[in-house]
This record gives C-alpha cells, sequence and structure tokens, in this order.
C-alpha cells in the first residue's frame, strides 16, 4: 500500500509541493480557495499529515511517559489510575514501560519513553537500582521528570510520597494496641527508603509502648509470597516465640497467612497480621488481611499536578523541587483483631 | 540547560556542519582522525545524537505498542509478560496503552501509539469497541497490527485466542461430573464474542449431558464483582434453585463467592462455582477458586512470535493472516470439589 504524500497531492492539482505543504500548514500567503482545494485533494486521496514531523518542529506530543516496576502490583496500577484521569482532563495521554524491578531494564525504559517524544517522565524507581546517570541525563537534558513513592535520592525533581515511618509506627503501634507482644517485621535486604523508613517505624513504636527490641524478630530477604512463607516456617522450627508479624508489604503477608494456616496456627487469636500497600485481593482472602493504605488514587493524581505545573512554570530544574508527602490510612480488617484472651469470671 | 548540537562540535572543531555530520554518521568521505577528533569533542561537550531524527529516516523504532483493557486484570498483565520476554530478546521494546474498556480511549491509544512511532501494535480490544475505523486505518495505513483474545471480526490481522467454546464445555461438563444438577451460568450483555463462545460452550455440555436448559439459570449483566453478587441475591430472592454457578470470568465468580459466603451457603458442599481467566487472586482466597486458564503467557509468546514473523515477512496484508487457537486448561480447585453425599450405610 503505497502512502499519500505531499507530492501525491501538488501532482493533482498541478500545483507545486510548497504551495501544497504551506496550505496544509496555513499558511497565509496562500488564498482561501488553494487551501480548500488542498484540503479536500487531502481527504480524497486519504493523506496523513506527519505528526511526527510536525511534533518535532513544535517540540510537544502531549504525552507522557510512566514508568513503574510492575503491573501485578495494584499499588502500581491504581497510581496509575490517578495519574491518568488528570493527565486525561488535561489533554494528556500516557504510555507505560514497567521495568520489572531491573535497573537495566529501566535505562531501556527511560531510552524507548525519550525516543517516543513524550514530553517528560512519571516513574517510580526499580528496586534494585543504584547508580544515578539516566535520570541525572534526563535533568541535565532539561525534560521534565517527577517521581512518586520511591524517588531516587540525589535527583532534584519533584515527588509524591507517603510517610512510610508513619505507616510502619502505626502498623506497629495497633498490633501492640489490640493485645501482640512479640511482634515480628519482615523487611527487605535491598536498599530502598520506603522499606528502611518502614522498620524505622517498627522500631520506634516498640520503644514509644516500653517493648524489648528482640533482633531475632526482625527478617530481611527480597519481598514475595514465598519468602512470607519462610519466615513463618523459619522462625518456627528456630522455637522463636512471635504471636504477630508486621510485614513490608501485602504479598508478603499473604505468604505469612498461607503458611500459618498450613501449620493451624489460628488468625487472628494465635497469630496476628497486617501487611503494607493494601493490595486488591486484601479483602478477597480468608481471613481478610489488615494493611497500611498509601492513598494509591490521590498519589498519582497529585504527582500528576505537580508535574502539570512544573510544565507550565518551565525551567523545569531552576527551583528546588516541590515535595508531597501524604499520610497513610491504617485499615484494619480480620488478620489483625487481636489475641484471645481468655474470659476469666 | 543549553542542548549541544552538531553546530557546538562544530564551532568547537572549527570545521563546517556538514563533515560533523558526516563523521557522526560515519561516512567514508571523512578521515579517521577527523572522525575521531568529532566523537571526542561530542562526548566531551554531551552531545547526543537526536534519534528521532535518526529512526525518522530509517522508519524503525524498534518498539511495538501494546493495546490492552485494562492493567488491573491479572489475565492482561500476564499476556504482556509473554509478549515481552519474547519482543525483548528480539531488540523491541514495548510501551503500554490501556483502554479501560472504551472504545474512545482506544482510539486515543491508537493515536498516541502511532505518533510515538511504534513499529506496529499488538491489541486486545476494549468491551464496548462496535465500529472498526481506527483499526481498519491501522490496515490501510499498513501498519503492522495483531490480536490477542479479544478480536475485531473482519479485520485480517493476525490473532491468537484461546478455544473459548472449548473453554465453556470443559467449566460446565466440570461441575456435572462433579455431581451439580442445576448449573447457573452468568454472562454478559455486551457483545463480545469470547462471552457468546463461553456461553455456547455451556449449553452445548448441558445438552450432552441431557440436562435440560432453563432460562432462569442464565443471567446477563456487566461483569464485575458486585454483579456476582446481585446475581446471588436475585436467584435467592426469586427462589430459583440452583447448586452451582459458572461465571463468565474469575471478579464474578469472587463476587458470587461472598455473596454466598453471607448468606453463609457452604462452598462446594451446597453450592459449586467456577470461574473463568485463572486470575492471580483465584488461589489466595478461601475456598480457592476453581477456573480455566487461558495460557496467557503462552499467548503472549505466540502472539509476538506471529507479529515478529509478519514483521519479517513484510506485505502485511497481503496473504490471510494467521491464527492460533489455544486449548483452555481446567484448573480444580476447593470451590467445585462436589457437593455432599450422604453415606448410606
Amino acid at each position: 500500500m503505497k502512502k499519500i504524500t505531499i507530492l501525491d497531492i501538488a501532482k493533482e492539482l498541478n500545483i507545486t509541493f510548497s504551495t501544497v505543504a504551506r496550505a496544509l500548514n496555513d499558511h497565509p500567503a496562500i488564498s482561501k480557495s488553494t487551501k480548500e482545494a488542498v484540503k479536500q485533494t487531502a481527504e480524497k486521496l486519504g493523506y496523513r499529515k506527519n505528526k511526527i514531523a510536525s511534533s518535532l518542529r513544535s517540540g510537544k506530543s502531549n504525552i507522557i511517559g510512566v514508568l513503574i516496576p510492575s503491573l501485578d502490583v495494584s499499588f502500581f496500577s491504581s497510581v496509575v489510575h490517578g495519574i491518568e484521569s488528570v493527565m486525561n482532563q488535561n489533554g494528556y495521554s500516557i504510555l507505560l514501560y514497567q521495568s520489572q524491578e531491573s535497573y537495566k531494564k529501566e535505562d531501556k525504559g527511560i531510552e524507548t519513553l525519550l525516543n517516543s517524544r513524550v514530553d517528560g517522565i512519571i516513574a517510580s524507581t526499580a528496586i534494585n537500582r543504584v547508580n544515578k546517570e539516566t535520570f541525572q541525563d534526563i535533568v541535565t537534558r532539561n525534560i521534565p521528570l517527577a517521581f512518586f513513592d520511591r524517588v531516587l535520592e540525589g535527583i532534584p525533581a519533584p515527588a509524591v510520597t507517603i510517610d512510610d515511618y508513619k505507616g510502619g509506627y502505626m502498623a506497629t503501634e495497633h498490633l501492640i494496641k489490640a493485645g501482640y507482644k512479640k511482634i515480628v517485621h519482615i523487611t527487605e535486604t535491598r536498599n530502598l527508603s520506603i522499606f528502611k523508613e518502614r522498620l524505622r517505624g517498627y522500631l520506634d513504636a516498640l520503644k514509644a509502648y516500653h517493648i524489648p527490641i528482640d533482633e531475632q524478630l526482625i527478617l530481611k530477604g527480597n519481598l514475595s509470597l514465598d519468602f512470607g512463607k519462610a519466615c513463618v516456617k523459619e522462625l518456627t522450627q528456630r522455637n522463636i516465640p512471635f504471636d504477630a508479624l508486621f510485614t513490608l508489604e501485602d504479598f508478603t503477608a499473604m505468604g505469612v497467612i498461607q503458611q500459618l494456616k498450613e501449620q493451624q496456627l489460628k488468625i487472628p487469636e494465635e497469630i496476628g497480621v497486617i501487611g503494607f500497600a493494601n493490595e486488591a485481593f486484601g479483602s478477597l482472602v480468608t481471613p481478610t488481611l489488615s494493611t497500611i493504605d498509601q492513598q494509591t488514587n490521590r498519589m498519582g493524581e497529585e504527582v500528576a499536578q505537580l508535574f502539570l505545573r512544573m510544565l507550565k512554570e518551565g525551567n523545569f530544574y531552576q527551583h528546588a523541587p516541590k515535595q508531597i508527602k501524604l499520610e497513610p490510612l491504617l485499615i484494619v480488617r480480620e488478620s489483625s483483631k487481636g489475641p484471645y484472651i481468655p474470659n476469666i469470671v
């Protein structure tokens, strides 16, 4: 199938290439009747303006790239909903790229998005991200960038996060108030500030309630459903007493629940469980999973607003970047309703 | 921040613009030493080749657009994994656009992807898609297109689907063999062939086992967890006897399970349930949900392979499009283990 070009229109009308080109671009030197003839012929032949070339000239595509670690985590797809609703209202489309938690794939994603002429990038970084070059490069090239949830320290881009420290504190405090005393925390070995902050919240809550910190109850690994299972097995095999677990995120908590059920331990009567992130499955499982909600939709809306303000103001990296920290919300469901307390009459 | 151009390199080296341009493009007329000097100066100044302009010349971006209805459905994200793994191995990146089940948004997505210079599009259509213009247009413009799962009839693009008729038959046959007799089917009012095929499989399985078809047991609506709940409520309120439900997909099945539990009906002893699609949550809920697996990862790999073959062969729409139909797999879990049968001694 032959592609119709400006030349075909010129031939058809027996006028010059440049007259057609100027007519299509609504040039004032071209008469109204010629413009009309060009327009009609273009339609008749099925000509399509090369939008790529036009937007190369204007420098605007009205497309925003969104870089996320994974589609399988409802936290991210929910933030994307928030970003998308604000962006669509403002005439922008978004394109998604998933890094699958690999910084190499993330680098490739940045390249892909920039090659696709996005007007800017909104990102949440891969879990194994250490080097900053590709993100620094976005800033150096003066392309708008904003972060949500997972921020790369040292990059002067605006960001929306939640108060992970407070979330960790709230989750732990809730377990203490519900009556649990030996509270395990499952965290990450990899170096991501959100998880370090949740751990810090856990430690400070224990201190505030005068509960001694027991290093045996702090387990480190790579977050996953299987890791949650492995933690419960290990605690049991090593005969370490515990009556509750606060996990860094919900998939790990799900593994914990499955293994506790496997070992016929009653939740919440014998063991309490709370996760983090309010994944969609948490309200569907039995027992339903207590968790910390991160206001995902709002996080998406806020980061989109920050980004649009940045676009409007220009001079993207001349001011100190705006930072918004959202409040976490405690969601109490069945899994942490408190231990069985004998009714002494 | 000023962007470094070829002109800056030319000034720095006191040579002409065209010498620099040709050196950067490895032109044979330019000496090795000049090329080396240009390369070093380009690096020193932080020059980046305008990849957009280069790929406009070559006409290839090595980016494939993938258009899916929703990120919140693990069926789609799982197919995307399959597409991505094959595409990455072959040097392609993918960009995602979600239509959120709106054909209008889908049209916008096609425009966005094409403006982003993708080399082609792999799509699964929105549930309310009726008009074919935008997809017909992709074909007319001779841009490669392939479908998976949800195919637009009349568009001559290759496609990978599963045998939905067989899936519907298998689900129903399984419930019959497990001992259920009054089997409800929940289906869609909207006109999507995959759901019509599942319904046809249900009807034929009943016929094959000489179970009379009862129109009261076929419920139509818009798939959702809430619709699943509403169906169980309606059947109960109208006093229609039933002992099993086969739902068109898993979210509706989840609503069914929640409402049955709410009404203290035992699953699977009193009521059996089977869904369709093998969503991730199905193995996490209680009781675990029986379902039909659609070989999602393989579906993604197959459609990517079809697409790559199409790219290689060229003349995209000159041959009859290739069609691959995958076999559905029955996944039996707790929710359909069969009714309680009294043990008569």
